[in-house]
């Protein structure tokens, strides 16, 4: 049987209006503000006009550590969305939106595959609605400005070797890394080093994305932390005086965009930080206010549990006062295999021993989980080749760990293929067993604060860390900053340090490289590798290839 | 009597839904892409089914050399469209779109004036509906690509010396202007020099500008010189294969902007190239389409005629096949003061001989413009402390060169001001008594062509280039490019080179400091003097007052 691709899918989409999809969830007309006739933004006013519902329930759909073989977190988010408005209940689905850059290296960017999907998917993976264009914008011009302080005789004192607001570019582009800045003479400023990072990891694209209002957007900015003066102390957003004209460039990115899915429910595509130096979840806006039109938001974090799902208990609920009734834990039978030492081109065969052997990843993330309080179930994210013993390998141990898997063919069917598991989900989450809180309180010193998260959820002996990072956490608690959050910056593929050693191991340590203050966002980035801020192309970039065919139909970006 | 700012008047707009303002011009409601309630592109596939529609009447409007007075040239474009209308003409306004980075450093950006203004006002000095920023991803995804196929073993054996390709960002940001980029070792690249120019001065902005559709954008992007080779052969965008990518993230900045005017009528904003290094015209797209819908189309061109409407007739026209049927040469009784030789702070006295004195900048323009054969009319854009002597020495001036002056009052009154020249530029349009043509052929050699624009526009002796200069042309005329018009990149300020000399100097040369080939928008530029395409951020910019307010206006940005 041949099966159509995610593009073919998506363009013989059967769109409704944008408004019509606002109907369904009683927004009036004056309050979708659109975008072509297929994407709207939610106005301020009506997200106003609802604070005072009742939230619905909060759906968390979170993966195993990702390997190749794929395992299809959007693509479940989507279908559990689908699946859920099938059986009748009200569903969001809340997601991030893509990154423009990346794109023209490597084909993909789909939101969602196959019957799982949201369109319009070409617009999404472009510009979309320019949200990330904005973030660009406002981080250039706070790098434009500090240059311009120093130029006009840098009364701040700035120490121009320490500037560590860098720039962005929405755009894979490695020469940019490091360059040298401000040559060619008096007229043109300091000579001093700088570098671009892809807009994604923007301090800005974090803020914009925790962000409650327009209000604490401003002043979130305004503390981000852009140089330091030669005495150490540090050079805020606010001091250059940026934050408000920040403000005013995101003023419309900071509205939530409605799109729909491919069987025309609703669903918010908003913000898209990086998941390693930032938290790697869409907006808090978009989640809360679809918790107050929704009976079902279906949310899913960057990356796999280890990563995504503990930032987005321990930061994002943890800032935003959520907290989730279900977690919905994806696996798949060939990342099972994959996790059980099978290579990538031998996942064809059908090898329940695998399946098993890999089943210790899925385990120890089931396990991570629960000791947040909340309810799992697993996903087994169907693929067509999967075979029943496989399925029934991995049924089997997720029900000796006292959860549930369910099979879901949504890829294939759409709400049809997940109804099974949107029934499964709706019945825990309307339970009230969830008894949500993150795993370590605000006022935990930072390192131990490192350390919980090393020891509970990678399951590591210990935290390596010389004396001058533990000496900088210290001086960041004495400066006020030890009540923020940690966000982990390291290897997705791996509960280690190491991308190599899947499966549940142990016996590791985490050696921490480096450790950042996003001031502004309100987290401590702590390194643990080799963390790539701008992406480089490969040596046959898609872009070569992505065209307007004769038809004007998008070539080559899917 | 006190006036209102053009913001308060512009917040006070009684605006229609766009899909209002696009049924006066019969756009069906599906070819109008909304962005918000009060701005919509025109879909391809609409612009596509007009083109068997008789054209309307062009007219353009230009000014004489500015002066720090203003002169009002947008303000007059919308102030005649709005009369065109009042007075029972069907008529649509064509303008450039504003460059984000400039508002960020001094306060301005309106679109028009008192009450001759297109709105939002707000959102066309923000981001409007993104074809700056998809010109901006068009331009960096080039640069990328260039420094990628280098990274990986440079086929095309680019000299990193001679990549002629800049990036581009909408910021003013100094620092950028030279750089050295791909420092950092292996990973990064091979060092190399580059730098940023903001992005109007994208030569993909002035193919946006010029092409006729999106195969044609194709081909032009292709068609682009980025780099040379150490034998100095040149490296076209199509060897590095990116303008099919390019052209995807463009397809939507291609269509027109409908938005419209303080008294509803519709009007096109679209493109902003550079008036210096390029033409400075909003786009042929918009032109066109306009005359396929409208019976009277009123466009502009950047900075005084001698540029401006120079480069609109020997560029966009002959590129475009447009022949206008009208010219409005704007003028000020200020601006005439200050030509003839009054200060900025004494312009609010009455000086009779002062004005006379300036009007030999007038009299220069009207004839220079009446040499391409086209009709001129002058409009005296009306400032509230002009005597009735002032404005009648001028119109006795224009008289005596056998042209009418109009006083119009737009700015105070709206179309109830401008009604006058509006007839008068609709009878003028109407009567055929244009007969344009630009004033050197295709195919005469390069040089001549640079002499004929000094000679009888700027009325100088001579043109003046050392042999390097001369070998170029020469060199380009070999390769094929020997047909392309000139585009001049000179002071806006004096028919010299030389900012300071107003009115019409006579026994200067043209010093030709440098000449460029813009290869894919299809010129040959040649800059005389100094021209800065990245601007810096003044002492104080803007930025630093520029916020929200508690009701969620925009404060400090006009």
């Amino acid at each position: 049987m041949a099966y159509k691709s995610d593009i073919e899918i998506a363009r013989a989409a059967n769109k409704k209006p944008i408004q019509e999809v606002g109907d369904k969830l009683g927004i009036p007309g004056e309050h979708l503000l659109p975008y072509g006739h297929d994407k709207a933004k939610v106005s301020q006013a009506y997200i106003d006009s609802v604070q005072k519902n009742k939230n619905g329930k909060l759906i968390l759909v979170t993966a195993i550590n990702p390997t190749p073989a794929g395992e299809g977190k959007t693509t479940t988010t989507v279908g559990l969305g689908d699946g859920l408005n099938a059986i009748g209940k009200k569903a969001m689905v809340c997601i991030r939106e893509a990154s423009l850059g990346p794109n023209f290296g490597m084909k993909g960017g789909a939101a969602g595959g196959g019957y799982a999907q949201v369109v319009p998917m070409e617009d999404m993976n472009l510009h979309f609605t320019g949200d990330f264009h904005a973030i660009t914008s406002a981080h250039s011009l706070l790098s434009a400005m500090i240059d311009n302080h120093i130029y006009w005789g840098n009364e701040l004192d700035i120490d121009i070797r320490r500037v560590v607001w860098r720039r962005v570019v929405d755009m894979n582009d490695r020469a940019l890394r490091q360059i040298t800045a401000s040559l060619g003479g008096v007229a043109n400023g300091f000579p001093n080093e700088s570098g671009f990072d892809i807009t994604v990891a923007s301090e800005v694209m974090a803020i914009l994305c925790l962000a409650k209002n327009l209000k604490d957007l401003e002043e979130r900015l305004g503390a981000m932390i852009v140089a330091y003066r030669r005495d150490r102390s540090p050079v805020f957003c606010r001091d250059i005086e940026a934050q408000g004209a920040m403000t005013v460039l995101l003023k419309d990115a900071m509205q939530p965009n409605l799109v729909q899915t491919l069987e025309n429910n609703p669903a918010f595509v908003h913000g898209g930080p990086f998941a390693n130096i930032a938290h790697g979840c869409n907006s808090v806006t978009a989640t809360t206010t679809a918790l107050k039109i929704a009976e079902f938001v279906v949310t899913e974090a960057g990356f796999g549990a280890d990563l995504g799902a503990e930032k987005f208990m321990n930061i994002k609920c943890r800032k935003a006062g959520l907290a989730p009734d279900c977690v919905v834990l994806v696996a798949t039978v060939r990342a099972m295999k994959m996790n059980g030492g099978v290579a990538k081109g031998d996942l064809g065969a059908e090898n329940v021993d695998a399946v098993k052997e890999g089943c210790a990843n899925l385990g120890r993330h089931i396990a991570n989980l629960k000791s947040f309080g909340v309810p799992v179930v697993v996903a087994i994210n169907h693929f067509v080749n999967d075979t029943d013993a496989e399925v029934q390998a991995v049924k089997d141990y997720v029900k000796a760990q006292g959860s549930e898997a369910i099979l879901s063919r949504h890829w294939e069917l759409g709400s049809e293929g997940s109804a099974d598991l949107a029934r499964r989900v709706a019945e825990v989450a309307e339970s009230g067993e969830s008894n949500f809180k993150p795993i370590y309180p605000d006022e935990m010193p930072l390192f131990q604060k490192i350390e919980t998260i090393a020891k509970n959820i990678y399951h590591a002996d210990a935290v390596v860390a010389d004396s001058k990072i533990r000496d900088q956490l210290k001086q960041w608690e004495e400066a006020g900053y030890g009540n923020l959050p940690i966000c982990m910056a390291k290897t997705q593929y791996s509960f280690t340090t190491d991308p190599s050693r899947r499966g549940a191991p142990t016996g590791h340590s985490v050696p921490i490289r480096e450790v950042r203050l996003s001031a502004g966002a309100g987290f401590v980035v702590v390194v643990c590798g080799e963390i790539m801020t701008m992406p480089g192309l490969p040596r046959t970039p898609a872009a070569q290839s992505i065209r307007l065919n004769d038809g004007g139909e998008i070539e080559g970006l899917f």
